[in-house]
C-alpha cells in the first residue's frame, strides 16, 4: 500500500550564473543577516560582498555574522540570533556550506523564539515546540553536499552534552534557494569529496528508508548515478562548470529526498562520531562508517540494496544472486578510492577503540528517530558491532 | 546548460483512506466553501457529506456551491465567489474532478479580488495582476487526470468570447491536497479513460516542453509508464484499489510536471476545440488531436519523441532509426484503442470542417503562451494543418 506525504515548498533557482537573481527576487523584508563561516573563504572569494551588493540592489540592508565553524555549535546559534534581533533583521541568508546554512536556519528560529536553542531539541534537550515560526531563510550553497537548501533540517552540536542533533519544521524550509554551480568551482578536492559523499549517502539512505516514496526513489536513483559518475571527476578537476553543475543538481536532488523520505541510522552513527570528535568532517565520518553499515544492511534488505548497485552502474546481473545485494558495497569502496578517501581512519582523527561503546549509546540516544525509519532493527549491540567493524 | 526553477509548495497527502486526514490537518480558517459539480455524483456517493462532516470534526463550518459544469464557466466562478464573500468563507475546498477544483481556485481568487474574473485573464481579457492573493484552496480530487491538485493552474471558459484560458499564480497552489484513490473506484469507464489520457498528455507534453527539468523528466517518465500500464486495466475494471492507486499517483505526478515544466500547444489546440464545443470532454479533445499533433512533432524533436516510445514500453531498438521517433505515436494509437477511444470523431461532437480555420486562430490567440515552450515553431498554417489531419 502506497501512503506518503509530499512536501517541499522551497523555490529552487538552479543554474550557472543564477546568483545574480538575488537582485530581483521578491525578498521577505528589507534587513538581512548574512551568515558565513569563520574560515574566511566567502570573503576571500568575494562571494560575501557580491551577495551584500545584490541584496542592496534589491533594496535590502545587511549585517554579517561570520563565526560559524564546521560542525556548528549552539553558542554561535544563540550569538547570531542575538545579532539578528538587535539589528532588527527580517530574514536570514545562509551563504556557504552546510554549516553556514544550517546555522542560518537555527539562528532564524532563535531570532523569533524565547529561551535556549536546546529547549527545542530532542536528546537531553527540552523537546518543546517553538511558539513562533523561524524568520524566513534564504539559502545560497557554495558546496555540493548538504542538500539543506532543499530541506527543513539543521544540525547543530551541543559541545557540553556531546550531542549533534538534527531539527526542522515547516518554517525552516528556505523561502528560496539559489544553487549556482559557478560558486562551487573553487571548492578544494577534499571538501568536494567529503560533501559529495554526504550527498551520496542522503540519496542512498532515502532510498532505503522505510518512509521512501516514488518521488524520492526517482531522485535518489538519479543522484546516486550522477554522483558515482561525476564526483571523482570533480575531485580531480574542480574547474569544469559542467561536471560541477551535475554534482550540484545531484546534491540538491538528494536534499529533496531528505524532505520527502529521510536519512537512516547511518547518519545517527556519524552524528555520534562528530559530536565526540568535532574535527571529523561529517562526510568523512559517513565514509568511515559506510562499508560496515551497508554490509550489515545488505543481508536484511537485499532487494533495495541490489537496486543501489544498479544505480551505481554495476553489472549486477552477472553476479550470483546471493552476491547481488553486496555489489553496492563493493562499488562504494571503489567510489571512495576514486575520490581519494580509501585511507580514512578513525584512529587518525583520535578516535579510540574504547570510545566505541559510548558512541553506540550516543547514536541511539541523540538521533534515535532515524532508527525508526531504518529498514532493519538495530539495537545497541548491533550498532556497536558496526562501529567495531568500521574501526581502523 | 541546465537552468530551472523548482517550485511546488502544495502538501500532498496520498494514499488509500487518507480522506479522513481532513479531520486532523490544520485548516486555514473556520469557514469553508465546498465547491462541487452540478452533476450530483458527490452527493450520491456520499463524498460531500463525508467532507463536510470531517471539516466539522476539525472545527470548521461549511457552505456548498454545487453548480459547476464540465468545462467550467466564468459565470459560475463569479457566482461562487459572491457566495464565498457573503458567507464570509476563509478558504475554498474543491471536491471532484478538474472542473470543481479549478473552479475552487478561480472562486478563491475572485472572493479576494475586485472586478470580473476576465479582468485578470489573457486573450481578450484585461491581463491585470490581481492585487490580492487568492483565498487558500484545499483540493480533493475524485478523478485521476487533471493534476490540478499539484499545480497552480485553473482553466475557465468564457462562453461569450469563446475562450478557454489557463491561469494561476503562487496563491492558487492548493494549501494541501488529499489524493485518496478510494474516492476514484466508482468513476465510470469513459471518464476514467478521458481523465487518464489528460494526465498522460500532461506528462508527455511536460517531457517535450523546452522548459523541462530533471525532476519533471523523471516524474513524466514514471507517469507515462504507469498510465500506459494501468489505464486500460482501470477502464475495464475500475474497482481494483491497487490499479486505481497507481493511476492516481501517475496523475498527481503528471500534475507536479505541470508545476515544474509545462503543457505545450497540444493543450492550446484542445482549449480552442472545447471552447467552441463545450460538450467535448477535455480528455476526448486531446485524444482526437493527439496523433496528428505528435506525428508532426516527431520529425522535429526525434530524440525526446524516441524516449517517449521507450517510456511506453515499446521495443524501440528493434526499429530502424528513422522510424524510432514515431514509435510513440503508434503506441499511443494502441493505448487509445485499449481504452476504447479509437472511434472518437470530432464530427460526432458536431465540429464542422469549416470551423477549423477559426479553431486554429483561437488556439494561438487564447493560449499563445504554450507555443513559446513547444519545441517546434507552429504558425497558424501548421496548426490548421494539424486540425485538418485530426479531423474525422
Amino acid at each position: 500500500m502506497m501512503h506518503f506525504n509530499f512536501h517541499m515548498p522551497t523555490r529552487l533557482i538552479f543554474g550557472q550564473g543564477t546568483l545574480r537573481r538575488l537582485a530581483g527576487e521578491p525578498l521577505p523584508g528589507t534587513r538581512a543577516l548574512v551568515v558565513v563561516s569563520a574560515g574566511g573563504s566567502m570573503k576571500k572569494l568575494g562571494y560575501l560582498e557580491q551577495v551584500r551588493s545584490l541584496l542592496a540592489q534589491n533594496g535590502c540592508e545587511s549585517e554579517v555574522y561570520d563565526r560559524i565553524q564546521p560542525n556548528p555549535v549552539k553558542e554561535h546559534v544563540m550569538e547570531g540570533a542575538a545579532l539578528a534581533r538587535s539589528a532588527r533583521c527580517d530574514f536570514i541568508v545562509g551563504l556557504g556550506g552546510g554549516s553556514s546554512i544550517d546555522s542560518a536556519k537555527s539562528i532564524a528560529l532563535m531570532a523569533a523564539n524565547p529561551g535556549d536553542y536546546w529547549d527545542y531539541m530532542g536528546g537531553t534537550g527540552g523537546g518543546k515546540t517553538p511558539p513562533e515560526p523561524a524568520l524566513p531563510v534564504i539559502a545560497i550553497p557554495t558546496t555540493a553536499g548538504t542538500g539543506t537548501e532543499a530541506d527543513p533540517w539543521t544540525v547543530i552540536t551541543n559541545t557540553a552534552t556531546r550531542e549533534k542533533i538534527g531539527w526542522g519544521n515547516d518554517s525552516t524550509f528556505p523561502r528560496f534557494s539559489i544553487i549556482d554551480p559557478m560558486l562551487m568551482l573553487s571548492v578544494p578536492p577534499s571538501v568536494t569529496a567529503y560533501t559529495g559523499m554526504d550527498a551520496f549517502f542522503h540519496a542512498t539512505e532515502a532510498y532505503l528508508a522505510t518512509c521512501n516514496q516514488p518521488s524520492s526513489d526517482l531522485l535518489a536513483q538519479q543522484a546516486i548515478h550522477l554522483i558515482s559518475t561525476f564526483l571523482p571527476q570533480c575531485v580531480h578537476d574542480g574547474s569544469n562548470p559542467e561536471t560541477r553543475t551535475m554534482l550540484a543538481w545531484a546534491s540538491t536532488a538528494a536534499g529533496i529526498c531528505e524532505s520527502l523520505s529521510s536519512c537512516i541510522s547511518h547518519h545517527s552513527l556519524e552524528h555520534a562520531l562528530s559530536a565526540f570528535y568535532p574535527d571529523i568532517p561529517h562526510g568523512a565520518g559517513l565514509v568511515m562508517l559506510s562499508e560496515a553499515y551497508f554490509s550489515h544492511l545488505a543481508r536484511f534488505v537485499p532487494e533495495r540494496m541490489t537496486h543501489l548497485g544498479y544505480f551505481m552502474g554495476v553489472d549486477v546481473d552477472s553476479l550470483p544472486e546471493e552476491r547481488q545485494p553486496e555489489a553496492f558495497v563493493h562499488a562504494l569502496a571503489k567510489l571512495k578510492a576514486d575520490c581519494g578517501l580509501a585511507e580514512l581512519k578513525m584512529s587518525d582523527f583520535g578516535v579510540k577503540r574504547s570510545d566505541l561503546p559510548a558512541l553506540a549509546r550516543n547514536a541511539r540516544e541523540s538521533m534515535g528517530g532515524l532508527f525508526h525509519v531504518t529498514p532493519v532493527e538495530l539495537d545497541e549491540a548491533a550498532v556497536l558491532d558496526i562501529f567495531e567493524k568500521a574501526y581502523r
